[in-house]
């Protein structure tokens, strides 16, 4: 079954996605040009103000997903933790967001609850390889084929060996998983070359450059990964600049000082579409208003022109 | 009965608010210093990607103020519109607030659904004052007094006169509002100053000063307004720096160049308390883990051994 | 476009519909063989403990509908009240529906907030005819013309004559709605019968027999009602047979004296699908568990061979 | 800290309580006189159309929990599965429900993702001793103490000998659980009757008397089960009275077969306090009120004389 996601992968190369978390980040992704969209489950856990440790639940992820996929006309990639529980949550789960319209969904190998994968000193259990594999396999089954499954290990991340990573992606492919994403966070992107390079499948890899900032989506491209998620920069680009307007606003006691480094009202309309909606007005709403909505003339005349 | 902003209101003077449409946001605003934080309509529907326009209801108001209020241990202040519907949806309102713990809430005087304020050319209609007057009763009533009432008036917004923003305020005051909030989208605080100069009661006075930008706080104060809203700041802040972020992404093909204009991943996990997640693993969390989730040691070895 | 409800109406008429609030009252009705489900406002605001009149908004009907809509597979209509707004909301609220899954909604043309057609003594205010129209065409417009679309007049209930309904009606038809329903609270099908008899138009229509309810859905049909409701019959049985339940129960201390008038865990396991989850479990999790999640043997045998 | 639940059992023994999973259903149980409200995770997993195997998540019980509280006045208990994850999940679990005004949660100790205790053939795992009186621990501390929490055992449904379900019961009251519920699905009491004879401490135990339903709560209640909870008879007193309803339904095709058997409208409306929504509109809504909704009488007169 052909899906929004596959049927970009087959004019593009990388995909180049952008990690959002509510409808606005998305959109202003899709505005700057992005292809699709990552609703990151760091960045969604973030906005609530709580870590990316399986605090948040599918119910909460899933709202978030909606909100982009609703502002949004690119594809939607969310980000899925484990599948919330076992195969048969990551069923539950596969359903809900391919109803709610979502492109793909990404479930990745370690055990639930989950620790985040940036979070230092941190041991990182996997589940068996075949469990995962069998997530993979009902996630597909239970959308017909429709809903673009990625499949992550974090056999990296929790000091297992390149073999085993490897093993574990066959495993996963073989599972019927659209595409593969090796996470890592070492600052270099060696790992990462190194497990492109050994990939004996035509499976396409995905890449999210979060500490190995440094190699470009087109070199990862040329390595194999066909998408790049470039999964939290939005937000933290976001907190800094907040961080750095509330300390002026605080400081000067007014918000004249910030003009030129905040977005004007008129970029805010525009973003939401106050055009759209004025036309909407106009197309939908009588024009004999008066008649609903009355003012007391008499009554203001009184009061106003005094 | 005493409230969290009453309390506040006692030792404080003027009361600085920050607007913010989810958790993270009204977190940096408490980190920064303001004292209390305002779940803005106007926020929360362009977060959304929407204009605000009564188009997001008050589930949707209510979800957002909610995690807002988790997020922060400062009083929280929603704006609620026109209080969704007439007085009885106000009472409905004012109960499902008054119990997530938010501390106030903040209800205009126009029609539903409303228009945004900011959007030029648009005519403004106003409820009738005594309607109004009845939904700030039905606030107070419903919450045994317990929820701290802001009237709003869209009167100057709407084109009336001093006169009739002075009546209406009034009306509302007399119906056992906290306080009052005059809006106005002049480019100075003219309007904002003769209104304050005019009102001859005790209750205290809120400004939103977003259009009139260069009038501080402390002045703001000496007017009589005990509470000053910076009520959209935070967003358009964020906004030109994900903007700026996203279209330096796209011309580098990589995240290298940020560093600097992002905030560090350790800064983002401060925010979220990852220290607070530690000590309760620590603290909660079974030693003996191993037990709970063993690894395959046998099958890693054989695989990573190679 | 063509849509779940047209296609069963090509093939079947009447099209038989039960009135539900959740996903078990929906599912019950699909078993006992109805043809498609009335996402009620009536009795989802009365699940909630709630009356019916506009207190709860969109979001919660959408929830419930989607809950419905995932727990059946015929055809959900939505009752929408009055579009929760004007033509803008109802824009919105079409566009969430149809996205959703949502087969059909129905609107309604009385003022916001309404109060509930079946309350006596409640003078009903409707809105201008033309503000209705817009309505109906803002839903099919938003939607691509894919949401069947039922626009409901309160004429005969709000104490209009019958040449108001039938040019209310006239006027929503050629907006474009696909239905219409008329509403009547009389203790006779008179007025449906006459209004029936004196349609001109091919749009075919809806009744809601809740207080005619002497007439059967084979009459009905053979007026041009093509599609019945039977809009809450199901709570209500259920709440008599709570009562009496809880009644029974507080009286002799124990369930033991209901067995015989409460379905059998089995029945409910049937309802909920188990034999499909127990599937699921078998297809998709590991055989090899108790390396998952191993017991404490030693331990165990120590405290259980005492 | 003093708690609604906690301040009742010093005035009642036993306390009965009825499930629930929606706002009807729980006012239903309180109107019936019953003392507190079960926010059982099997109805809500029903109502829902979903077998009770941890599908349905945090979200989802919070929020049906949430409902039932708002439609009564009396303690509601939510049934919160194994605190949905570790020790850390619970702790915010503890605290979202603390926040919404839930009295009391129930935690068990089977694993995540558990299987429904009434199911045949499951074999339940458990998760360790430890694991389980922590995460009892991070419920209390987590809310200061306030929240009551039932620690829950599976012990017995699991396999395991008298001799552990007690050895758990005593850790779980240690750690600060407030009472102890042990799950049987025996014909009989015997199990229960044993448990209770043997049981040294004082903290109260809970009973849910599904199976075993031929001892009163009175029985119940002298051998030291000072909360009686009756889970699911409502859900399924409904699920029959429907099914029944549903069949004379499409048998008729007419719904007047029904009186006598569904609550009549007038029931419903008391029960969803229709009174005082008529109340509340004298009250707080302005009796001026064709000034905001005029009719356009000309235009009627005109339709309506002819």
């Amino acid at each position: 079954v052909a899906n929004d996601l596959s049927r970009l992968m087959e004019i593009k190369d990388p995909i180049l996605v952008i990690g959002a978390h509510d409808g606005m980040s998305g959109r202003l992704g899709q505005r700057a040009g992005f292809d699709a969209v990552w609703a990151s489950g760091f960045e969604i856990a973030a906005s609530h103000g709580l870590p990316d440790a399986n605090i948040l639940d599918m119910s909460a992820q899933l709202t978030a997903s909606s909100e982009i996929k609703d502002a949004v006309t690119i594809p939607v990639i969310a980000d899925c933790d484990n599948g919330y529980g076992n195969a048969v949550n990551s069923a539950h789960m596969a359903r809900k967001f391919f109803r709610a319209g979502i492109a793909a969904v990404c479930i990745e190998d370690n055990v639930f609850p989950k620790r985040c994968s940036f979070y230092d000193g941190v041991r990182r259990e996997l589940v068996p390889v075949e469990e995962h594999a069998l997530k993979v396999r009902a996630c597909k089954d239970n959308t017909d084929g429709g809903l673009f499954v990625i499949a992550r290990t974090e056999a990296l991340i929790a000091g297992r060996c390149m073999e085993e990573a490897l093993d574990r992606a066959e495993a996963y492919a073989e599972a019927g998983a659209d595409a593969i994403l090796v996470h890592s966070r070492e600052k270099t992107p060696d790992q990462l070359v190194e497990f492109a390079a050994r990939w004996p499948r035509a499976t396409p890899l995905v890449a999210v450059p979060t500490t190995y900032d440094t190699i470009t989506a087109q070199e990862l491209s040329r390595l194999g990964c066909r998408i790049v998620i470039f999964a939290n920069q939005g937000l933290r680009a976001s907190i800094q600049a907040v961080q750095e307007a509330y300390a002026q606003l605080l400081a000067e006691g007014r918000a004249a000082g910030l003009r030129g480094r905040i977005a004007p009202l008129q970029a805010v309309f525009e973003l939401v579409d106050l055009k759209g909606l004025e036309e909407s007005e106009r197309k939908y709403l009588p024009t004999w208003d008066p008649m609903a909505f009355p003012q007391p003339a008499e009554i203001q005349e009184v009061r106003c022109v005094s």
